[in-house]
């Protein structure tokens, strides 16, 4: 055993986390899966749950299962997410997809503002919210202040003003895994009188996030990530509890509508977050997130952060140690208080490294044009694993001179 | 055995679709479900595969599904919906829910239409496809034309105008189970230079549609019910296709985008249907209707219909002889070729007789102010369901007078 790998074994003997590994299905333990960033592992209790939900409560119970918890379900794992986030009950539903979540509150946010045509965002926000917010500032002949990637609480106090309607951003970028200053930069917007729609695909699950106590308006988060949901589960959003019944999100649907099954003439919104639901819940998937979230809860989420920045650290040492003499750049924050649960590495040939990569058992993924991202989603990844990727990228760079 | 327990023994002895309740999980086997048009039965091969796309798709082979299957889910299993629907490939992709869908449409029909600012409905439409035509039409500043309750040609055309932007109708009525005239209804509205936007969450696999045939411009539905997909399953889409690209959805997302992980700035939406995706494509959920679409295909859309109609003849027949004494009235087609598959009943005291229905096994739905629906989805009910069924709501009634 080298001094690096008896240095991994250590950290993974010490880790309080390590445990928890156990409690996800690894078919391949030898994989090193450095992409639980982009589809987290299959908690091991989630066959199992939705072996009831569908053969149970769906095949047995059938349709009276929407009078034993079906319907609930939008809310009670809505306030389970919650809780992760920093937000009291109630604010929080599970629902149709982050891209979807985005636009209803987009929506709702810009027609709360009538009098402004502006919305602020950077130009590496994630691709679907820069659509979103494309699609909506075209039909309300708005305009998009394109900031600069990653941006400070200054570079968004010199673009918003009196026309600004909307901050839109990620409180994790999801190129570089900078932690933008959430409070900072709410704080900055409400004192231009704008409202902030944050998305929390990246942090929601793997760091602490306060949407309370920072008084964010609005917020939307994917549960495929850190949170373990499985691949397109449904998203969630929020929608702060003194705002819900002053904004109004576009699609209604017989869901979100008052009294639901009077099916009576003329929509009006229900009461609190429920006037943020649309159509039918999708049950199995919500079942899942729920499996995953309570996994996440189970470890806390200050622990995972703590471990998120230990991976991180170990990634980043390794990679300067071992990658930068072969030209790769490290594309996220050196500072861990900035940096959330993954690694951004630059090369412009990050594609074809990421593919012989997986060839030899290590998965990253490839964000155009030149970013390999390493996700050491902290409640499944291991310190050997991280040592491993390194290595192995390392190897390839070596091989490839 | 009664006679009448003998005439529907013989019936079920000769369905030739007798067999494929077999295919469906049925663990009480003398429960009269007769509410597969709400949520339809489980089939025995969804949880198996459904273990095999998380067990396996998700726990093993990770974020590598998306490039082994994944991606093409929403629009394989929409082409096998297509199918059902006489849609040739390429003009159904499933995404969403049934309400999101109807958004998404409706917006991109009256967008089409910007010199024109009305929209044609009917009252007793489904509760969700009236509010998503309000909530439309209030930020357009668009009018909506409310028709009687399943609207027949003549009345669609003295609606439609130089004005009508489009026509949204349900192709069976939720309430009455009545067939609109599809294909009449969309020459009037096309003759009037508006589209059309049909649901078919009631027809979509227990009767045939003809969609191509019949030149409709715009479709969704639900797949939770005669499709068998699962609760709150993701919906379907329909764009015919020379409409594809001359239209465009409101929800811009990434997985509507050309080129999605190109990640690159400004959104143009992809070729053809997939332009009308929006978010990260439902896995679990889309494998689920897959495994209840197939089995609606195997068993043939017509053959389908035909017990369909044999189901409700008896159903009508039973409810004059036994329940009209009663004052029960029934609220659908007398004719079968304007009845889809599901019979209404109208009593007053609906909604107590439905619970005590439930009480005695036999599971149907009341829909408020007054109406029972007694649903009868092909594939899983059998002649002597509805036999019993009636004769249930006869007992209750004689006990209660």
């Amino acid at each position: 055993m080298s001094a690096e790998e008896q240095r991994v074994a250590a950290l993974d003997a010490a880790d309080p986390l390590a445990g928890f590994r156990d409690r996800f299905a690894i078919a391949d333990d030898a994989l090193a899966y450095l992409d639980g960033n982009s589809l987290g592992r299959l908690p091991r209790a989630t066959p199992a749950r939705l072996a009831q939900v569908v053969e149970q409560e769906w095949g047995e119970r059938l349709i009276r299962s929407w009078g034993e918890g079906w319907m609930e379900l939008p809310r009670r794992v809505g306030d389970a997410i919650g809780e992760l986030l920093g937000a009291a009950p109630g604010q929080v539903v599970v629902a149709d997809s982050t891209t979807v979540c985005l636009h209803k509150l987009a929506a709702a946010a810009l027609a709360a503002r009538p009098d402004r045509d502006e919305i602020v965002t950077d130009v590496d926000n994630f691709p679907t919210d820069r659509y979103v917010l494309e699609g909506l500032a075209r039909r309300r002949g708005a305009t998009i202040r394109w900031l600069d990637a990653d941006p400070s609480p200054e570079q968004v106090a010199a673009a918003v003003g009196p026309r600004t309607a909307l901050v839109s951003l990620s409180h994790v970028a999801y190129r570089s895994g900078r932690i933008l200053e959430l409070d900072a930069i709410t704080r900055i917007a409400h004192a231009a009188g704008a409202l902030t729609l944050w998305d929390l695909s990246h942090s929601g699950g793997s760091v602490p996030v306060g949407l309370d106590a920072a008084a964010v308006d609005l917020a939307v988060g994917c549960t495929y990530k850190y949170l373990n949901g499985g691949p397109g589960a449904p998203a969630y959003l929020y929608v702060a509890r003194d705002l819900q019944d002053r904004l109004r999100q576009p699609i209604w649907g017989w869901i979100g509508r008052r009294d639901p099954f009077s099916m009576e003439p003329g929509y009006e919104p229900a009461d609190g977050i429920a006037a943020y639901l649309s159509g039918t819940p999708p049950v199995l998937g919500i079942a899942a997130v729920e499996v995953g979230v309570r996994l996440v809860a189970e470890a806390g989420i200050e622990s995972i952060r703590a471990k998120g920045i230990a991976l991180t650290e170990l990634a980043l040492e390794l990679a300067d140690r071992w990658l930068a003499p072969h030209g790769v750049a490290v594309g996220s924050p050196r500072d861990a208080a900035q940096r959330g649960a993954h690694l951004a590495l630059e090369h412009p040939d990050g594609e074809r490294l990421c593919e012989r990569l997986a060839q030899r058992g290590v998965i990253v993924d490839f964000r155009a044009p030149t970013t390999l991202r390493l996700g050491l989603s902290p409640l499944t990844t291991r310190f050997a694993d991280v040592l491993r990727g390194v290595a192995v990228l390392r190897d390839l760079m070596e091989e490839s001179t």
